[in-house]
């Protein structure tokens, strides 16, 4: 137990760490950045405010006008010029910030500017660039014209609503048959246009070898068909780059989420609309994950309240809080049928293969919703980070890099895979040489007593800790290395590939001494014990770092802010945009959701209550990420997606592992033996007969699994309106050229007429 | 042992009563046929080969002279008029023969060509029609025009070479990028002309209520949207419909094929020419899977003769074909550290694995080159068979029967799978009941020893082969009846589902006996003798009626051939066309398949010749597949296929079983017994071991079945442009009537100028 215990401090300690490191960083940022600015405004010596006739410089709208006010600011005069006669409007929405380091060059700030406004096939992002307060001000605030929205929309594969309401794939030429085509803002998304920009960014590419202005040396040079935003990232002009938030609609979102007294349910639409797919997925699922629990929860309750309890004859049988003792003999139960923990291990085994069949149903309406059911990324450009020979992509007929996917398949399999295997070989081992460590020292300091060895019987504890630390960070560190090295094309194949590999690992740290008390010292009581204060105390830690510290730090980051205001009233908008730490990313939300949905749905059945306390947990887990995004972070770009990606296949292979570890605990169950002593068979014929039942049960969860549909059948009625319309499309394609040159002819043989 | 006897005497007795059956049908059909057609050209009172000026008759070309000699006979003034000018051509080549009853009226069969001749929009099938010898004669010769060719090409999707030789879904209006499609015979297989034909005859609907001329009473009342084909096979005027042989082409694949003196390779392309996709794909299974055999063979050949043996000791050491006992004391081997047992069992899991995956290669490739990549039959009208109210299909707007997706889910799984359990639950009970039984009766012999006693021990076995008997006859009476119900709108997913419901009755038939023995008794002697005998008699069974009763019927029939011709020399080709029994389907072919591989995957590392006897009968069973398609039976229909469809997934599903059954049977092996024995495990602790193995074997199996891509890169890359060239079909879509108003506005400006 001691090694549990200092488990849980490391984990609370780490925690704890992890919240002082982002507060730490959010200020030593702020700081940082409210010096350069005033830095930026030394050297240009233009006080803001004052205008110049030739540029217009931006004044301090006050953060809560948000981009209208930042609009009104920075005015269409100063943006760079649009080529299209259809994008010139009154008004420029800036979208997203892009951060240069202090020594960039005026002439590289220039150049860069001109790359972003130049037009695609001169290797820029067709947008538009504003140099902010002055030339050599550290930033380039872009927007993004109507025609580059409309067209990067296409690119996507996005889908939109046409006149009749349906979502269908969104087509440039076929515009008119779109709604609201004529206003951006109603048209896409906020996130969708901000992911847009970054899109836009990320895909210049040189179109010959070229030098970058005012950077000296090899660092300078760009060859032919590189990638400028990745080069310019690498040699450390761009520091940065992130979405601006809208203050106005930021607060009517926290209004509607988290300030108001409503349990249930969360504005999905507003969270896309405003967040942008990734997070909208993160936050439906964690909805419907916590509507998932009330059954398991109603459940649980009644088992632990109604069913008669095993140890009905313990001292601790009022307060189903405390673990109960399993009795080792089977006589305290063995006049009723059966007991709670067969009912939990068979409803566990039902309901995580119905939960996770409804929400795939659920996510495939969403993405119908959400315009994300045809993304077409494998026919973009390749991300940044793909390294490869130049050549002609066989399929768009682009010129980009290339890498065959038998390579990387080769990569994936032959050395990543072994790779993870070895780590989590070392996970394994180093548990055990914990369990060995542990039990010679415990066994030498009862035959000598002393205070020294009774010291020395932590030893184990404390180097397993830090091995297992030691192990995380250079596992990450390898995770990430082999992931850049097995070259994805795509973005969202290399993140897939590389939270899979976190999260194996992840998991087998969380798990692996469960696990190893459940199969190994097969101890219902101690799996019981531990399962609840694993429960119970990271539920504690969760909700002191998820709701009480944003609090605290709400308070003080408020009057923070305030201080800034009073103590610098022309302190910019854009400036408190970059005050705050960048958003780390999903994976440790979906993590947290991937373990408990391991402790309920594998052990579960061994502490009944495990539902309601995750129940509980979520509902104020969904108002503290929500508050933790919308106020403690920078606003993240987020792709549009169609699911929660590998996350998805995490959650349904965790039901396959539920069934084994479910009908192994049944196996234990005090009920069970009871029943097969009886019987008087012997232990082999015992676990036979479990491992039958195991497998027919992962047949039948199979044949669930296989007939509720993947997609309710009106989402699949309108992706088959789609593909139907592509197909349609594809036989109608008349050659454009052939009814041109008709016609053309024609007018020829009107005029000879 | 006696059980097994009766059951091979019985199966050797089924085997030769079908191939009797099917010999006396043909020659019944044969004597049948030429009756019929003596009776009409009685009737007909026209001797053939005088032309009456009117229309022309048919002459009779030889048999030899196949659909070309046909061709001249039948002559295009004679077939009904074309009504597009593209489609008027010299020579029309007749494909598909329509049978009619005898009592058909001539208004009848008038109707019938002139709905035949009909284009769509009036409900007809667009194709020509030609009356035969007599308007009387009670058989319609069906060809197909161009222009339906073509566009019954674009509905179903089929891929076609375009100028740069890639295949691409054809488009009708891209017509000019295909090459070869001024000629019909080169631009679509034999094969895909013929299974056209069927689907423009299968999809005439009545536009609105009519009556069938000549048909008295309710049978002759059409109601609006009915399909025609498929009321008039049901009033039994439509008795047959098949596709017309080309003697010529026949004999030339023939050649290439079977009567050749090479071992290896098949004419494949021929074969998807002549026969069409899914007898393509059945021989290309068949081909791949005999060469897949060779790595098992050799290595069972090894284990056999090179391995020391189990029971080395024993005196029949010198002849692997007799099954060896393995020794039930673990001495005999325990001086080398893996037995055969082992190498073949670990073998087997990988062998059927990577078996798969390349074929699932193989199959891509494939559908590839046949252009069967992008079939579109869910977009097709539904099949003859589907019931529903009328209605509009949101997906194609169009007007046709409709029932939802969820109803048809939920017969499958509410009623048909129960009842499919069901029918399981009997056969292992029937297996159980018979053991008991034998049990029972052989102690009654014991105790009295009389020779009634000992005859009346062989009756659990005939009662239990009747049983099964009568349930297999019940069941599969059972399986067609519940997939009627299902009512699927797709054929091929009509096929699927009854295949997969008679494909696991019979494959629990043909193991439960073979699981029993390992897992119940666990007795690897009996299991090895059993397997052996099995696969031994099965093969010379299979030999029989694969190789030397075709031979036989082949001299018998060549004679009755030439019999036929002296007999009646102006008895025409359409005639022998007719007079052949109509091909089974490829059920019972993939079956003996399936069989095969159970026994290979399952169970060989008991019997490690397992491979090496079925490499040797797989050898000669394509030759006899082969004869047998060619010869013996009528030509049938083969619709273009992507692939094995539903055999696909029961061989997938196989590989997994083997898992579980290699890891037993390695369990059970003496020499792991041994070894367990020595390290002291109890038995509970070696199975729980075992379970351990197989979920990390199948943990291993998924992985490297997810490792190696479903498709080769070169096909991906196709595939892939496809689905560009389409995305940017879509994006390209400029409303064409746009376009259009434009140019007559350009051009009345014109002219008012």
């Amino acid at each position: 137990m001691c090694f549990l215990c200092v488990c849980y401090v490391s984990v609370g300690v780490q925690y704890c760490v992890c919240v002082c490191e982002e507060l730490i960083s959010s200020f030593a940022f702020r700081k940082q950045w409210r010096r350069s600015s005033v830095v930026i405004q030394n050297t240009s010596k233009t006080p803001t405010g004052v205008h110049s006739p030739s540029r217009e410089t931006m004044s301090s709208p006050k953060p809560q006008e948000g981009i209208c006010g930042l609009a009104q600011a920075v005015g269409p005069e100063s943006w760079s010029k649009v080529s299209c006669p259809c994008c010139i409007s009154a008004q420029v929405e800036p979208l997203v910030l892009i951060q240069l380091a202090d020594n960039v060059q005026p002439n590289t700030k220039q150049w860069l500017m001109a790359m972003i406004s130049a037009n695609q096939k001169s290797g820029g992002a067709g947008l538009l660039a504003h140099p902010g307060e002055d030339a050599s001000w550290g930033r380039i605030v872009v927007a993004a014209p109507r025609c580059t929205l409309l067209k990067a929309t296409e690119d996507l594969g996005l889908c939109k609503a046409d006149k009749d309401g349906n979502m269908i794939t969104f087509s440039f030429n076929d515009l008119d048959n779109f709604s609201s085509v004529d206003d951006m803002q109603k048209f896409l998304t906020l996130a969708q246009r901000q992911y847009i920009v970054k899109y836009q960014l990320e895909s210049m590419r040189a179109v010959r070898d070229q030098r970058i202005p005012g950077i000296a040396g090899d660092k300078g040079v760009l060859k032919s068909r590189q990638n400028i935003f990745q080069k310019l990232q690498k040699v450390r002009v761009i520091l940065d780059v992130f979405p601006l938030r809208d203050e106005k609609k930021l607060q009517a979102l926290g209004r509607e989420w988290y300030s108001q007294k409503r349990l249930w349910g969360q504005p999905l639409d507003s969270i896309h609309t405003y967040f942008g797919g990734s997070v909208a997925f993160y936050f439906s699922f964690l909805d419907f994950y916590t509507w998932a629990l009330v059954p398991p929860a109603v459940l649980g309750l009644f088992v632990t309240f109604f069913l008669p309890k095993w140890g009905s004859t313990d001292g601790n049988k009022g307060d189903p809080f405390v673990p109960e003792a399993i009795p080792q003999s089977p006589e305290a139960d063995s006049d009723q049928p059966v007991s709670g923990l067969m009912v939990q291990a068979i409803f566990s085994m039902i309901w995580s293969t119905v939960f996770m069949e409804l929400w795939k149903r659920r996510s495939a309406a969403l993405s119908y919703r959400w315009g994300s059911i045809t993304l077409t990324e494998r026919f973009q450009e390749p991300r940044p980070g793909f390294q490869g020979d130049l050549g002609i992509n066989p399929v768009t007929g682009r010129l980009e890099p290339l890498f065959p996917d038998w390579k990387r398949q080769v990569r994936v399999g032959l050395v990543s895979l072994p790779v993870v295997l070895l780590f989590l070989g070392l996970v394994v081992l180093g548990m055990l040489g914990f369990y060995y460590c542990e039990a010679v020292m415990s066994s030498f300091h009862k035959a000598s007593g002393s205070i020294i060895t009774a010291i020395l019987s932590y030893l184990p504890s404390i180097i397993h800790i830090v091995y297992t630390n030691m192990l995380g960070n250079i596992y990450r560190n390898v995770a990430q290395r082999l992931t850049d090295w097995e070259n994805h094309r795509e973005e969202s194949s290399y993140q897939n590939h590389h939270t899979l590999k976190v999260l194996v690992f992840t998991f087998f740290n969380n798990f692996a001494v469960l696990f190893h008390i459940a199969f190994f010292k097969q101890d219902l009581n101690l799996l019981r014990k531990r399962l609840s204060s694993l429960l119970i105390l990271s539920q504690a830690v969760n909700q002191f770092t998820e709701v009480f510290v944003p609090y605290i730090v709400d308070r003080f980051y408020g009057s923070a802010e305030k201080e800034l205001k009073e103590d610098d009233p022309e302190a910019d908008h854009l400036q408190a945009e970059g005050s705050l730490p960048p958003f780390p990313g999903l994976f440790a939300e979906y993590i947290e959701l991937l373990v408990q949905f391991g402790y309920l749905s594998l052990f579960s059945c061994v502490y009944p209550l495990t539902a309601v306390l995750l129940l509980l947990n979520n509902i104020t887990e969904i108002r503290g990420d929500a508050y933790k995004i919308c106020r403690l972070f920078r606003k993240p770009f987020s792709p549009p997606e169609s699911g929660m990606g590998v996350w998805q296949a995490a959650f349904e292979v965790l039901g396959f592992v539920s069934v084994v570890s479910n009908c192994w605990l049944l196996l234990l169950a005090p009920r069970v033996q009871a029943l097969t002593d009886d019987a008087g068979l012997s232990p082999a014929t015992v676990v036979i007969c479990a491992v039958m039942v195991e497998h027919v049960l992962i047949l039948l969860k199979l044949i669930l699994a296989f007939m509720i549909p993947d997609e309710p059948d009106w989402v699949r009625i309108k992706r088959e309106q789609i593909e139907y319309c592509s197909m349609k499309a594809v036989s109608q394609k008349v050659s454009i050229t052939m009814l041109i040159i008709t016609c053309s002819a024609h007018v020829t043989s009107l005029y000879l007429l």
